[in-house]
């Protein structure tokens, strides 16, 4: 069940810009679904759009009030709570991407039931998954994968989708991560699956398609992350993908959240990356590399990029900077 | 906390000896902890323990009723209830492995408040767990992968056990399953956790040790099962292993419950184990390779093993056959 748009965002009391990253998120990939934001007093975050209020925001058609916010400490305040409360009276939607739920505040519950409205926790997924059949289903599916986690895969994604969408191709990106389903309006929160059903969830996820439809599958974590391996695999598996993406974020002095371990090789993770994904797609191959450049020296990324393409003979681009055309071309080639 | 011991083992209404395979392996390896089985009119399984009631076991010392059997249907009877209820009036707790939760029905939750007893649904974590630091810590951990799901990862483990404490060596298994934590009264039924946390789940049922103790951690799946390598990859990384052991079964014509997909060769299953394990733990190698026999022609096991011996430089064994004393003394070897 897919969320509604438009949305009115909800940036609360975000006390910087980063605390909103995941509406900025969404203002910035579906910028047409977003009719304005709400900001409480000392809010800190601004996205540019028009401020409105829940009342205006109804009027300018908003079906679904996005949390694109984290809420401080966890908790739900007062505030909050009233003010969700009162956007359920008014017609709209709730949807939230937070840790805690939704539907555990039980005034938040009861006023959804009472006025026929919908609440989507996104980090939570609201179903429950078949074992992965490992079958071949038509249609294509490229797949983001990264050396780290946080190395930019759903923006990679986004960016293919939007390419491949101005030249024409039928290509659907797909979510595995809250904000990238609130980007959507659907998907599945990879991560928060049962174990023994994250691959089955990305067939779910990925149905049967085309066969030349794409659907651009948001990766999670690293085959490489000692956290988060088992998710990146059965994620690999489940999307039996005909391409792959590496992405990765060269400054990086260990991986995220663990001090003691180095970021891998490129050659090595895209070796693994691709014997893991020949089990369930033995066509599977490497498109490209997308670097996220930000922090580097920018005298030093052309060379970099250019070396990376002679090392693996891929094209390698940093889509925030110059985009993925590249890229997209890479897939209609041999 | 642990499932407390002497166990009364409840075999219910069972059609074959089949559906009472988790009694069945609970009394095999650990006859010391079970006074007695309790039978339904009609049931068709049989573990040649002393038959009771439970006022009997009761008296016999028993602590723990324990679920051996699957439930018809998934459905737990009325005279299943009935009985249960009174197991915990008679100050028995109760555990279970199966799908469907006795926590989940109100007169045994009721009944076990009530009366101060627990109810252990094994197949569902009963806590939260962190995420997987990937930080070393002390004490010697083996863990036992497959080609295969069901392969005898759960038998060899515990065949291990068995011989090392019999060697007075010191060793614990840490169960994985179901059926494993009502053997071992604890562990973690690691499918059944949420995916981002499976590392961090085995890094809890594994904890820091004394150097010269061995955990012997129970595997799960295969690398190469399309369904379930998520999990598989987890557990091997969360074990951080310094011993592996590789399981097989040699006459299976695909992977379980995939008839498309092969079983993978023994040297390309050990390789991509080996390169998985080795992310958090360098020193990681093989010990030996364990086969299930039981399918083979008899006049070619011995040849087999033999084979596989000197294909690989590893001991191989049947530990149900001829027990796993080689793969003991290969821990001792550089």
């Amino acid at each position: 069940m897919a969320i509604q748009h438009p949305y009115l965002l909800f940036l609360g009391d975000a006390p910087d810009q980063l605390a909103a990253k995941t509406a900025q998120g969404i203002a910035h990939w579906r910028p047409e679904w977003c009719v304005g934001q709400l900001r409480l007093d000392g809010c800190k975050a601004n996205l540019g759009l028009t401020d409105m209020t829940l009342e205006e925001g109804r009027a300018a058609g908003a079906k679904t009030l996005v949390i694109g916010v984290a809420n401080r400490g966890g908790v739900f305040s007062e505030a909050w709570i009233s003010l969700l409360e009162r956007a359920l009276l008014l017609g709209y939607d709730l949807a939230a991407g937070l840790h805690n739920r939704l539907i555990d505040v039980p005034v938040l519950k009861a006023a959804a039931a009472q006025h026929g409205r919908q609440l989507f926790d996104v980090r939570h997924p609201a179903r429950e998954f078949d074992v992965a059949t490992g079958r071949k289903r038509p249609g294509k599916r490229l797949l983001a994968v990264g050396t780290d986690c946080s190395v930019g895969k759903m923006y990679t994604a986004l960016a293919m989708e939007k390419e491949m969408k101005a030249r024409g191709m039928k290509v659907d990106f797909r979510a595995t991560g809250q904000t990238g389903i609130l980007i959507a309006g659907q998907g599945v929160s990879i991560d928060a699956v049962v174990a023994d059903f994250i691959s089955g969830a990305v067939e779910y996820l990925s149905p049967a398609n085309d066969a030349d439809h794409w659907d651009i599958i948001e990766g999670q974590g690293s085959l490489f992350h000692a956290s988060f391996a088992g998710v990146s695999l059965g994620l690999l598996h489940g999307a039996q993908a005909d391409a792959l993406l590496l992405c990765h974020e060269p400054t990086r002095a260990h991986m995220r959240g663990l001090p003691d371990y180095k970021l891998p090789a490129l050659e090595a993770c895209m070796e693994a990356n691709l014997a893991a994904a020949r089990l369930t797609n033995s066509a599977a191959r490497f498109v490209g590399i997308a670097v996220n450049t930000s922090q580097m020296d920018k005298a030093e990324v052309e060379g970099y990029l250019r070396g990376l393409e002679d090392d693996f003979g891929l094209p390698a681009v940093d889509p925030f900077a110059s985009g993925v055309a590249p890229l997209v071309d890479r897939l209609g080639q041999p």
